[in-house]
C-alpha cells in the first residue's frame, strides 16, 4: 500500500519536496495547501509541473484538503518558528495525520518553547500523530551525524562542527538571505532582529547536548557578517568590495570541561566548501565530507527519506535521536 | 535506577567491555560468564583488575549466574557465528534478559542463516527480550555510517566503502590474525577453509542492500593477502620481505544498475588509515574519516554505547537501522 502523501506549502522548497515525492513509488500524492490565491483550486500539475498530478489540487487549507482525501503524512515546508507551525500543524495533528516538516525550530522545540512543545507534543499522543522537524541543516550535518559518529567513542571531551557553504552556487533567495551587498552595519542590525542569520543553529547545539546529556548553560551566539574582498559576481547578483558577500553564524555551549561548537560559513565564492565534525574523544575522530552536502537538494532529501521512518514511530513529537537512523528511501 | 550489566566472556575484548561500562554512571555491574576454569569463581575484581567489583563472581553459565542476581542487560564478546552464538544467547534470552553482542553474524543474521534468525527472533520477542549484534566494523563504518550518509540523499546509485587500518598499531592477535608472516599460498588456504579474512563483511554489505530495499544477488567476495615490500619489524613481530602483511577483503553486489563495493585492507605499516564512504548520488558524497576509527577501542564503545538505546527497543533480533541513531552513553 503507498503512503498518501500531501504538500503544505507550494513555495520553492515545497515544489522540489512535491518532485522528489513523486519519484518515489512508494508514495502517492494527494494534493496540496497554500495561501497563495493564485494557487488555490489549481492543480498540482498546473503549478509544479508534475504530470500526473492534473486531479490533485491545492486547498486553502488542510480541512479542506481533508474534506476531499486524507493523507497519511504532510510534507510541510512553510515557516521556521514554533510559534507560527503550530497553529498550522494543529488541525493536522488533531485528524490523526503525521507531519515531516522543514521547520527549523521544530529540530528541538523544547529549547525556545518548552511549555508549547510539551503540549503540542501531547495534542500528538492524543490523536496518534507523529511530527518531525529535520533537513540537512538543522536536521543532519551539523547535528544528527556529529551525534552518530560519537556512538564509537568511548568518552567524548569536545564536539567541534564546521560547515563551509559555497553560496555562489546557491538559488538566488539563498544568496541574498545571507545579506550579500549589504553594508555590515546593517547585517549586524538586522542580526540583532532577528532577521539574520541562520535558523536552527541553536537548536542543532541543543539537540547534541540533550541527547549526549551533557548539562550546558547559556548558548553563545554570534554572527558576523563575511566581507567580499573584492568584487564578487555571480548568475544572480554583484557584490561590491567591502560589503557583505554571506555569514559567519557561530554557536559554542559547554558543560563544565565538556566543549560544543558549531560553525557555520555560507557565504559567496566560498573556498573549499565541506561539512567536517571533529570529535575530541577515545577514540578522536576527524569526519570531513569534502565539497560539503548541497542545502537545498538534501533537504528535500531528508524529508522525504524521513516519511516511511516517521509512520513506524511511536506517536508524539519526534527527535531526530528518537528514530532508526536516516537512509534514503 | 542504573541498569544492571553482566558479561559474558572474559577474553580480551570483554575485559576491555567491562572496564569501560564501570567507567559509566548508569551501569551496574553485576557479573561475569566465562567457560575458562581458571577464572570461573573469581571475582571480576580478580580477573579483571577493576575496583569495587570484589564481590561480583564469574560463573560457569548463565543460568548460574541468575540464580545470583538478574542482569537487566548482558555484553556478550565470545564468538562470531549465528550458529554457536545462538545456543549462548538462549537461556539469557528465555530468561526475559537482553543481549548487546559483538558477534559479527548477528549483525544480519538473516543473511547464512534465515531460518535460526527467525526461530531466534520469534524467541527474543516471546519473552520480551532485545538482541542486537553491533561493533565498529561490522556495525558502523562500513555499514551503519554508510546508510546514515544516504539520509541526505535524494537517489543513490553507488556506494563505495572503505577502510584502512594500520594493523602495526593494534594488539597482537589481530597482527597475527590478518596472517602477518604466512606464505601467500597458506593464506589463502585458510581464507578458502573460513579460518582467514574478516568475518561480517558480507553482513555489512548485506545490510546496507536490505535497509536501501536493493534486491542484490550474489556477493561476489575476495581476499587476497597483503604482501611485505620489505622486511616489516612491529612490537609483536617481523615479517621478512614477500609474506604475508595482512589482508585486502572485498565485497561487491549489485542491484542491475546500483553498485554497492565494501574494500577492507587492515595490514603492517598500511599508509593512510582512513573510513571512507563515497557516494554516488544526488547529491554525491565523499566522506572521509580521516586516521580512520580505532576498531579495538571503537568496537567496546559501540557494545556499551547500545545499552540504553537497545532497552528502550521493541523485543525482537534487532538490526543497527531498527535503532535510534548511536551516541556516546
Amino acid at each position: 500500500m503507498k503512503i498518501k502523501v500531501a504538500q503544505f506549502g507550494l513555495g520553492p522548497i515545497g515544489i522540489e519536496t512535491l518532485k522528489l515525492a513523486a519519484t518515489k513509488p512508494w508514495i502517492e500524492i494527494v494534493g496540496g495547501v497554500d495561501i497563495d490565491p493564485a494557487k488555490i483550486g489549481k492543480s498540482l500539475t498546473e503549478v509544479t509541473g508534475i504530470k500526473g498530478l492534473e486531479k490533485r489540487k491545492i486547498y486553502s487549507s488542510f480541512d479542506a484538503l481533508c474534506k476531499n482525501v486524507k493523507p497519511h503524512l504532510v510534507l510541510h515546508t512553510a515557516v521556521s518558528r514554533m510559534k507560527t507551525v503550530v497553529p498550522q500543524l494543529e488541525p493536522i495533528v488533531k485528524a490523526g495525520v503525521s507531519v515531516v516538516s522543514s521547520c527549523e525550530e521544530l529540530l528541538f522545540p523544547q529549547l525556545k518553547n518548552p511549555a508549547l512543545a510539551k503540549k503540542f507534543d501531547a495534542l500528538c499522543r492524543k490523536h496518534g500523530a507523529r511530527v518531525l522537524g529535520t533537513g540537512v541543516n538543522p536536521g543532519f550535518v551539523m547535528d544528527t551525524l556529529a551525534i552518530c559518529l560519537t556512538g564509537v567513542c568511548r568518552s567524548v571531551e569536545k564536539i567541534e562542527v564546521e560547515r563551509v557553504v559555497n553560496a555562489s552556487l546557491r538559488r538566488e533567495p539563498l544568496q541574498r538571505k545571507i545579506g550579500s551587498g549589504l553594508p555590515p552595519d546593517e547585517f549586524r542590525k538586522l542580526f540583532k532582529e532577528e532577521k539574520m542569520g541562520h535558523v536552527g543553529l541553536v537548536e542543532s547545539i541543543a539537540l547534541i547536548a540533550h541527547v549526549l546529556g551533557w548539562k550546558i548553560g547559556a548558548i553563545n551566539e554570534t554572527c558576523e557578517p563575511m566581507i567580499a574582498p573584492k568584487k564578487i559576481k555571480t548568475a544572480f547578483l554583484e557584490v561590491p568590495k567591502g560589503l557583505c558577500c554571506g555569514i559567519h553564524h557561530r554557536a559554542e555551549a559547554s558543560d563544565s570541561q565538556k566543549i560544543l561548537t558549531l560553525d557555520l560559513k555560507m557565504y559567496l565564492d566560498a573556498k573549499d566548501p565541506r561539512d567536517a565534525v571533529k570529535i575530541t574523544g577515545d577514540p578522536a575522530i576527524n569526519a570531513i565530507l569534502h565539497g560539503g552536502v548541497h542545502g537545498d537538494r538534501a533537504t528535500v532529501a531528508a524529508l522525504v527519506n524521513a516519511v516511511p521512518v516517521v509512520l513506524k514511530a511511536p506517536a508524539g513529537l519526534l527527535l531526530m535521536t528518537d528514530i532508526p537512523v536516516p537512509r534514503v528511501g
